[in-house]
């Protein structure tokens, strides 16, 4: 009895990671009833994100351009390449203000319970972009949990063998953190400390 | 330096309820990088569901038309008029099968620490509804938690005060439960036992 288009509301948000039925109804309600310009925000905010966002063909991140600034900055450093999970691991790199070269955006890591294969990370598109003329080393900052550490394994087998030079993050990050909840000053330590692998 | 359009969602999908920084970012990520059908989606929903839905002029609840169905069907007992805080509540007692009469949807609740007073919850709106030819009895059936009795008990005082009949849902209903987290057994005798006020 209740009308199709506030079922259909509480039905999508349930995309939203960790939203369950009675949260998404919470939400719709919430929205309808108290903050009607905030959901009109938003409906538009995602809208116009998928229009215009994409993959950045250099670096992987997110971007409405072909090639995103950073990438096509010539003041940075293109020898170095620094290989991040997420967007957000990055910008935590660059608060540090201990780096000044390139980066690689996984948008991801190898997680093979849940599908998540060389495959599906698209590391083919990693070695291609670190194998370019002009990289002259790969610093692996992938976070140091088990799975980041897995997939800075297999990134490292996988460049080694094709003749990259690899690095590691120093173990100043704490074993089993993550580097969104780590201090920068820790992180600014471990890229100066890096070790080759 | 992160696109204008991803700062935007993330800050956008901060109006949801419970949802900080953190777990905004974790979502725009999580809706581009995995789920874009779901953005899409939502993004649509949430337009659309503000564009057709508004508040039926009889029950106060969202309906796509000017009188909802439920308000609109001849069959229901238009004697009797349950007063609910929200669309989740009304739904709860209709799954009980043992009320055929009309409903008044709140949506809310007298919360006077929130700013939310009578004149934000529009008695005034109830109180006409309630006085009009054909209402022989309102069932007050807001929660019994602290802010749903002191809205039954304001209400009960305004309509008594116009003559109304007016009861309460017995207290079958847990003291301090919601509706929306009680078993329909338990909410279907209340309804039963109600007792005047
Ligand atoms: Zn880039
Ligand atoms: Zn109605």
């Amino acid at each position: 009895m209740s009308p199709s288009s506030l079922d259909e509301l509480i039905e999508a948000l349930r995309c939203l990671p960790g939203v369950g039925p009675k949260s998404a109804q919470r939400m719709a309600y919430h929205l309808l009833q108290r903050d009607q310009r905030g959901a009109a925000r938003l409906g538009n905010a995602l809208l116009h994100a998928l229009e215009v966002l994409r993959h950045c063909a250099r670096c992987n991140s997110f971007t409405e351009d072909e090639v995103c600034p950073r990438c096509a900055n010539p003041r940075r450093d293109a020898a170095l390449l620094c290989v991040v999970e997420m967007p957000a691991d990055l910008a935590m790199i660059e608060q540090t203000q201990s780096y000044n070269g390139l980066y690689y955006v996984l948008m991801g890591r190898l997680s093979p319970l849940d599908g998540v294969g060389p495959r599906e990370l698209r590391l083919d598109k990693l070695i291609a972009r670190a194998t370019e003329e002009g990289v002259r080393e790969v610093i692996l900052a992938t976070n140091f949990t088990n799975e980041g550490e897995a997939t800075a394994h297999t990134v490292a087998s996988l460049l080694g063998a094709r003749g990259v030079k690899v690095s590691r993050l120093s173990r100043g990050v704490p074993v089993g953190g993550e580097l969104e909840h780590t201090d920068i000053g820790t992180i600014g330590q471990a890229l100066i400390e890096r070790r080759a692998v």
